[in-house]
């Protein structure tokens, strides 16, 4: 992926903070902090979403976000952590290489989550068959 | 953890449309969706956040996550997925047992996203020292 701006920071070829490098995985400080300490964490095998990548590399990424994640929480003194994927356009995935937010929280720091909704009748159990038939 | 709702979802004492379930995990739809087929993926083993989780039960996870995203995002015909983990009250936990988010998404569904904020000259790599001193 020769034109991928991820893949070109795998390569250094970007200077970046970064925080951790193994052989499947890197880690840096987002550019557009939603929080400071704001960390991205990436697959260095190319792919575009998480759904696209090897389970190996989840596997391993999720055992990454986690060691990570305390280590964030600690180094800024963070209340908590959310931990995103956003896979597609659809989702607000700007880069198309998948990417892993890890992101501070502090307790009253104002950012809003989604609100839910409600089915109507008969609508989740429909919605949850479908959802099995596709497994 | 007799008093947690979602232990009790696992023993079934609470109906759920339930999605999946294996020995580590179980999925079922979520009673406020964000959008209509919003999941959430909980371990058998209660926990409280991604940071205390097992790695082996965080790997199995992600490879769930992905294998729900993938049906999810059929089964209704979305154009994406938000995979999301809240650790934290400050973050938007409300239920103290980890719960992985799945949210199908729609271009132009109008869910906004966190923005993005900028550090001052030096900040960025004292930030990424900080963390990396805490891994």
């Amino acid at each position: 992926m020769d034109t991928c701006i991820f893949c070109k920071i795998i390569l250094k070829e970007i200077p970046k903070y970064y925080i951790y490098e193994d052989d499947s995985v890197v880690a840096f400080l987002d550019i557009h902090p939603t929080q400071k300490g704001h960390t991205l964490i990436i697959p260095k095998k190319h792919s575009d979403t998480f759904l696209e990548t090897d389970d190996a590399v989840l596997a391993h990424s999720a055992c990454v976000a986690k060691k990570i994640g305390k280590a964030l929480k600690d180094a800024v003194g963070a209340d908590g952590v959310n931990i995103i994927t956003n896979n597609g356009l659809a989702a607000g995935q700007i880069v198309s290489h998948l990417h892993t937010h890890i992101i501070p929280r502090f307790i009253g720091d104002g950012l809003m989550h989604w609100p839910g909704g409600t089915y109507s009748s008969g609508e989740e159990q429909d919605i949850a068959e479908a959802i099995k038939k596709s497994l």
